[in-house]
């Protein structure tokens, strides 16, 4: 990555001096933009290029150069890395897009390319790529039309891309906005270097404070959880954009809850545990990036919402207000008496309409304002809505002044090209200038997302559980869906509470079990394979005395035997039936083959399936993180005391879930899926009773 | 309204050449915009300004100038609107802001300033507003900054704005974006003239071909009405933006539901019913209005999703499945056929990836795909979101060609800068260019919400009831909570089915009922002003027998005379329990003061509270239009036959409510609210089974 981010020479393969072409229009942009190396135009047809000696293939030219760029039509492009390899390339950008149907003599071209370079020693970026931009190394290593801008804008902010296309729109983003960047790397194809590798450059390259990676699927999940690790002991923050939010869910689903956890769903627990920020539009995405370089996590929880007019500061309330994520700082009571002496009955929270002051549009009390909001020790960042009006380049001024002093203020002016020079001025000093509320809403949950992300450093572990004991439960486990009550031995040994169980052979064993468990009872029968027990008849519930259960074990014995005939008996679970549960709560575990483990927590029945309001959360995860998600749900006052209900203990729930993550991660992916559902949760504890998990099939092992 | 947006005559108060000051501006802006009437400028200082003779007062105008604009401090401004009326004046524009606290002799100035107007004739713009901009008519009444634009840009868009600076926005907006206007009116106060009063203006101004308002609070319901409805004959689409999307529940709510229509949610259902489209941007407001004013409604209701990048087609296709008011086009077999020529396996669904064409970015190819997609069927809009790439210049005249050939393109760039010549040419044929996805699917949501408003014109009618019988149900009603008998005597009238039930006097009585209605049944003491019914234990629910009604009689007496020690009881209600229903369904019913009759209907029991998911329908409303309603809840599944539930009678349950909405109108504004909680809807059929409804309350008789 450093020969490709940093050259010390280049071949252009097909260099000339035609802007038209490839090969002319990345040497123009190469000379153009100051690149510090040397460069070896590669034209079979000319001499010179440029003023430079050109060479006939890169093989001829004398001395290895570090890195080439090549752009040849598919049908060539197996020579010319096989030229590139001889010629001692360290690495060489394949921008030649379209390999996905071309195959020689049977081997995809993709394929056969990467072997040649690895045969040689030498490492590809692409194919299907837009190269690299070192803005700091004055380096346009790419044939983009973006690197026609007057000047590579040099600042902390590194792009890691699996789009090229999207590359280049976040380049210009940012370019426009007085954004600058470090490095920025289109990954393409990923044939051979990726994501990861981009990414892993990103965090060591010193020019790099804050990265933006845009994903579309991981290819190594170890390589970027490190990566995700050290950039955060680094701190440098990450801002990602995940493709494919919707139409996910299939995938993963095999159980019907399954299918909660898209892969969506997935990667954002997993960003979340790695403390990557996400959003969800790529050029935003390096706005962010660019607030988090300058400001990090904001000193305080609160947002201040102002603006000089009354209209824009209501409907910014309002854009703020439906955002969960966001919260209106509280103003202090220093703040407000301060404010009292501007404007009547200041509200305490931070919401201002420089409109209702008692003497409008006056500079100083402007600015007073906005250094009272700066130090109150509720806010951490400010959201600026400017119309057109009068003071438009003074304001500009107070929120430059503003971000000097470190404070994160997000700029939406509305005032569009009669604030011009407003504009110019704030982008001369790289604060971006949002035309709406969107974006800015963007960088401030990226702000806030990361404050909490940097808190929940703190959250702790997830409960200990007895590793071993675990391993030992899965010990001579078949493959495929396990019995409940080898699942509950699982969960067991990891702490996981049952409501009193106990498996027997016969009715006498059965009315034995329920006189020591105490009625009212819930009979099912077990056996291997049997999928949807409810279906076979094969529970009976709310069994209130000896009598009914008799009936009742009669009932499920003749359902299993006419049902599922084939079906081996293992014999019959008797369990407690619990008749006090405030909530019904669904937990479930999943080795995701993408992102890696995760537990999926909502209200159970069919609510959690309807309205798809579950928290994913990479395991395993501390009782507190995963509180903390619950409340984010929009279920959450059911488990709250809504409207007198009572409250459930959600700590007792949380440690189940916690547990149940940390029996997934000691079991190991050859775990596939392990639920609990439900965990009855009581005003005081919870207690699980079902459980169903399936272990690595058959076909897997093979 | 006409003298104040095509004035023959203008006085300028305060008119100088000074630039710095209020009246230079706006004689500086009127003169350079071209303001083809005679301009008056008041000055008593100066015998001329910018050449034009001035006057010491408008009183000392030899002819009566039809309009007059003053931006003068509190102190004088009473004065200057009497020498507005002295010179006759049609019409006069008060700038000055912040008359809130301003008071003279006891009497607010706000107040003043109107009566002196009205004895005089003199209608008044504002206080605290912005002014005029008529640019077909060459008129800059403003002292806004943005009259600084080279051109007022001229075309179909009107405004209609109670926030000054969000019309400048707006304006700005649209100027920027190559939107022309015709006329924009800010009404600031609203001290006279008000918001209906320009709506009606802009319906009438044959410039005018689509409307944007912004709306904090609706001041005269019934013209507002009216103008929506001229404006809809007309065919002119009406685009809003109403201010206090949230916050805005506690207002309405009396009983805890009530508290679910706040003032949003009711104005919402009153834009739905006259066909006015939201959205939440007052500047996106306007290129929605635009692209109704160019388009009118699709001509489906299938979008296509097109992009040269990969990955700005997965993230826009994200995007736009996000949206429940969008869906992508399923193309048709030609469209397949001929794309297929040109990609290898074209997706039924309308998403096009030029990167993914066999031959990517031919510009032919390019242009065949739109062409294909504009010709379908089932295509209505679409949109094309452009990266930095190659053919820029080449796209965008492509989608201007498609813009002229009447199909609606949202254009989205994330080129920024350097496609600076590509934006240019869009513009100029009044195009706009979005540079993310947010404005273009507020656009494409407007399209598309607009198109289903019109189809819901013939959605038809609600349920015909006999308004001469609920009337005649609320002859002699009290003020305040009615009982469950009154309630459901007036709701019967209009035909709104119940369960069986009788009011009886004794137990004996109730035992009869039983008899008559069938066990099981439920037992509720009646008595008036009764407000919580089951926590005064008056309710007993589940009665099996004679035995089990006999203790539940007992036990509610006892209760009753326990707990509501004072009621005055009435008897006692025997109901059929309804032991197979499906849904349990809240259908309330209000007459809000600010935006009239509506209806709610939700989910009935803790889980409406909790999420707020609730259809609010503008009343009376036809079942069909409740029906359509109910598909767009989160909750729909629940009725839908969610995981192997059975279906619930969902026309059954929209006949009612339709009943519901069409009592409520008969009944008048003196019937506040009425509740049916719950309606239980069956597989086939519904009933209510309870009832509650508010009369005027006595404070509001006096």
């Amino acid at each position: 990555m450093q020969r490709l981010c940093e050259p010390r020479s280049i071949a252009v393969v097909g260099a000339s001096e035609d802007l038209g072409k490839f090969g002319g229009r990345v040497m123009h942009q190469l000379v153009r933009h100051g690149y510090p190396g040397v460069l070896y135009p590669i034209n079979p047809n000319r001499d010179a290029v440029n003023g430079l000696r050109a060479f006939p293939s890169v093989s001829a030219v004398p001395a290895a150069p570090d890195a080439a760029i090549i752009a040849v039509p598919p049908g060539v492009l197996e020579a010319t890395v096989a030229d590139c390899v001889a010629g001692g390339v360290g690495v060489a950008i394949v921008i030649t897009g379209n390999l996905g149907g071309v195959s020689v003599a049977g081997v995809p071209l993709e394929r056969r390319i990467v072997d040649v370079a690895r045969a040689g020693g030498m490492r590809l970026l692409g194919p299907n790529c837009l190269g690299v931009v070192n803005a700091p190394g004055r380096l346009a290593f790419s044939p983009s039309v973006t690197m026609a801008v007057d000047a590579l804008p040099v600042g902390a902010v590194g792009i890691a891309s699996q789009s090229g296309a999207l590359m280049t729109a976040m380049f210009m983003r940012g370019h426009d906005a007085g954004v600058g960047f470090s490095t920025c790397i289109s990954v393409g194809n990923q044939a051979d270097l990726e994501l990861a590798d981009a990414f892993e450059h990103l965090v060591d390259d010193p020019a790099t404070r804050a990265i933006c990676l845009y994903v579309e699927g991981v290819k190594d999940l170890p390589r970027l959880r490190a990566a995700a690790e050290r950039a955060r002991a680094a701190g440098k923050p990450v801002v990602a954009v995940k493709a494919g939010r919707t139409g996910a869910g299939a995938a993963m689903a095999r159980s019907h809850t399954g299918a909660l956890a898209g892969a969506y769903e997935t990667f954002a627990a997993l960003a979340e545990r790695l403390g990557i920020v996400l959003t969800d539009s790529a050029e935003a995405a390096v706005l962010c990036a660019d607030a988090l370089a300058r400001h990090g996590a904001p000193k305080a929880e609160g947002l201040a919402v102002v603006s000089s007019s009354g209209g824009a500061a209501v409907l910014a309330s309002d854009a703020v207000a439906t955002e969960r994520r966001l919260a209106v700082a509280r103003l202090s009571a220093p703040t407000r008496d301060a404010l009292a002496e501007m404007t009547d009955d200041p509200s305490a929270a931070a919401m201002i309409d420089f409109g209702g002051f008692r003497r409008p549009f006056v500079l100083g009390e402007i600015v007073r304002t906005l250094n009272l909001l700066a130090d109150d020790p509720a806010v951490g960042a400010m959201v600026y809505v400017m119309t057109p009006q009068p003071l438009m380049d003074e304001i500009a001024e107070a929120i430059a002044a503003l971000e000097a002093r470190g404070v994160p203020v997000a700029m939406v002016s509305t005032a569009g090209s009669v604030a011009r020079t407003a504009h110019a001025a704030l982008r001369a000093r790289g604060i971006p200038v949002h035309t709406g509320m969107d974006d800015a809403l963007r960088v401030l949950r990226a702000l806030f997302d990361h404050r909490r992300s940097r808190e929940s450093d703190r959250a702790g572990a997830a409960v200990a559980v007895d590793a071993a004991a675990v391993a030992a439960a899965t010990r001579g486990l078949g493959p495929g869906l396990l019995t409940e009550p080898e699942a509950e031995r699982l969960l067991a040994a990891a702490g996981v509470p049952f409501a009193a169980g106990r498996l027997v052979g016969d009715l006498d064993g059965a009315l034995a079990a329920a006189r020591d468990i105490g009625y009212p009872v819930v009979l099912k029968a077990v056996a291997r394979g049997l999928v949807h027990k409810s279906d076979a008849g094969a529970v009976s519930v709310g069994i209130a005395d000896e009598g009914a259960l008799c009936e009742a074990f009669a009932a499920v014995a003749e359902a299993m035997a006419h049902n599922v005939p084939d079906a081996v008996l293992d014999g019959y679970l008797v369990r407690e039936m619990v008749v006090d549960a405030v909530a019904e709560v669904f937990v479930g575990a999943r080795h995701d083959p993408a992102h890696g483990p995760v537990i999926l927590v909502g209200l159970g029945g069919v609510l959690v399936e309807v309205l798809r309001d579950v928290a994913v959360i990479a395991a395993p995860a501390s009782p507190a993180a995963i509180r903390a998600r619950l409340e984010t749900l929009a279920t959450w006052p059911l488990l709250d005391g809504a409207r007198g209900r009572p409250r459930a203990d959600v700590d007792a729930l949380a440690e189940i879930a916690s547990r149940v993550s940390a029996a997934l991660v000691a079991a190991g992916p050859r775990l596939r899926e392990l639920d609990v559902n439900p965990v009855l949760v009581r005003a005081s504890g919870a207690v699980a009773v079902d459980a169903r998990a399936v272990w690595e099939t058959s076909e897997e092992r093979r």
